[in-house]
């Protein structure tokens, strides 16, 4: 096995036991990402050796990656405070003590998000400046996507901490998207300064006067448009926008099938169209866009979704090497700091 | 002309000023309103006789709709503080007033919603026990459609506001839509009791011990199911999911036409596609889901989609007559009695 530690080689650890199909679906996208790494990626996988490496063994990838043993395994329905204090040993806490030790870079895990969330807050801490760590989710949008956030970590919100979403949610496309002005909204039902809560107001003030690219308020509507980069709201509104968003898609999806099928000509229809409908289907759900950073955490953690398959888990594990890379961490430090010398 | 008052008959008056074709759509309405109507409805217009009568002699209604005169005419860019102070003539001001004064059973507008709510509130006041009037939306559901509220009126909640929407959508449904026993929900990130914020969870305990048909907390996704009729949440929660659903599903629609033009084969799937596709589009707006009513109101006010054809304005006149007709008002006053006895 390569020892730990070599000079400018990211280490990526990612959890053997989250996820419908792991730890097979975690091993496939390792083979994918290795299969097309040079060298400059070291990666580990943490959990129980005894399940790992006859999987590890079977690909061929017993000798590159380092099994990082952990006894117990979190499961979907443990809820996340039980987690945290229970399973002290699972595979999310060991991956954590790792990056916090500085013995890994990144941790990146399919398992059950609530406890990935509290277990990560409660080992890595957050950034000094950030008061609370954030769930985000790329949405497809016309001409691209939309970073957003939060998405349901943190149901009520200060206008301090809706400004720490801002920055977060900027620094994390500037560093692993490459955008490099990223346009930030604070969403809001009007765009109009005087619409709104006295949060949204309060944030908006202060978000005016920062360094960000602040566009001000944007509506529902305009997360799908060109319009804006990252959009930033409470976790209360986020995870009932985004629910909302995947009801109303699955309801359209299920009524085109259903129209499309109810007589001889719209069925003809309907094999000639149905690539281009499948498209558009997958373009709901890309597989590039698997991978959510939890962020404002003091180390990088990458949420990929419990049913990816190997090349939508393989596109979370590049995530986590674009934060490296990019020195996420860092350049979220450095703008809060920026925002704090502002204020 | 017909003299007002008539023993068992419903007045419902119509704004002839709002709306992207006022006049005409709103006569066209009334055209078709009457062609279907058997004599227990009596119908007036309220606003410039002058631009008025001349469209309802066209239509050969002169002799069976009232004209009620206003001098003033509110624009869709006056700004509602604006509107309710300085336009008091106006056809939403003197329409209020007659409704205020016993001289119509009901309003229809397509007018500025934020100055008919406005202006509806200060006239009318809201109901004994109700503390504020709320805008509400039809969403189409699988298997029918959810009523949803508030989409914008409120944006800061509390809990006995929460309460209060839960009882006016519930009577509503009832009312206008025959729905024996509504299952109410609240929007929440989550359908266990222990999710949400502290007005929320304090919504739930009071709507657990009303008469109300209270089914829970429900999420974003239930709302386009079968399993919900009223959702409740507070103006801003609503208003950012109902845009962000019109701007997912605008670009969905986007997308399937431009994948369905991007090949021949493909385009000849798309041309025999295409009603089907149509109707699913239609589905998502259905001209009968037009006429969304503020509720609380010590009155009964519909507002019309300000781009309402005139199938779709006299879908609107139709819930102000269901609203009329099923005695909205006293049964929401009941109801309010009930919860308060209960309490």
């Amino acid at each position: 096995m390569p020892s730990m530690g070599e000079t400018n080689m990211s280490r990526i650890l990612v959890d053997g036991h989250g996820g419908d199909d792991a730890p097979h679906v975690v091993i496939d996208a390792l083979a994918q990402v290795l299969a097309k790494q040079n060298k400059t990626v070291k990666f580990g996988i943490c959990g129980q050796p005894e399940v790992l490496l006859p999987v590890l063994r079977e690909k061929g990838l017993e000798e590159v990656v380092d099994i990082i043993p952990a006894v117990d395994v979190i499961e979907m329905c443990d809820p996340p405070a039980v987690a945290l204090r229970r399973k002290k040993q699972s595979s999310i806490h060991v991956g954590a003590r790792s990056v916090r030790d500085g013995e890994w870079d990144a941790m990146v895990s399919a398992g059950n998000t609530g406890a990935l969330m509290a277990i990560s807050k409660f080992i890595l801490k957050t950034l000094p400046g950030i008061d609370r760590p954030a769930v985000s989710s790329m949405i497809p949008a016309e001409g691209g996507s939309t970073f957003f956030l939060d998405i349901g970590a943190n149901v009520d919100c200060s206008s301090e901490h809706l400004v720490q979403f801002a920055v977060m949610g900027s620094c994390y496309l500037q560093a692993a998207e490459g955008v490099e002005s990223p346009r930030v909204g604070l969403l809001n039902i009007g765009s109009e300064d005087i619409k709104g809560t006295d949060v949204i107001k309060v944030a908006a003030a202060r978000l005016r006067e920062s360094n960000l690219n602040f566009i001000g308020n944007v509506e529902g509507t305009d997360i799908f448009t060109d319009k804006v980069d990252v959009v930033v709201c409470d976790g209360f509104v986020g995870n009932v926008a985004l629910k909302s968003m995947e009801g109303l898609a699955k309801l359209m999806l299920t009524q085109i099938k259903r129209e499309l099928t109810s007589s001889v000509i719209a069925k003809a229809g309907a094999m000639l169209a149905g690539n281009a409908l499948r498209r558009v289907k997958d373009s709901l759900h890309p597989s590039e866009h698997n991978g959510a950073p939890l962020l404002g955490l003091n180390g990088i953690v990458v949420k990929s979704h419990g049913s990816a398959d190997a090349y939508a888990y393989a596109c979370a594990i590049d995530v986590a090497i674009r934060e490296v890379e990019a020195k996420l961490i860092e350049r979220t430090l450095e703008s809060m700091n920026q925002m704090a010398d502002a204020s």
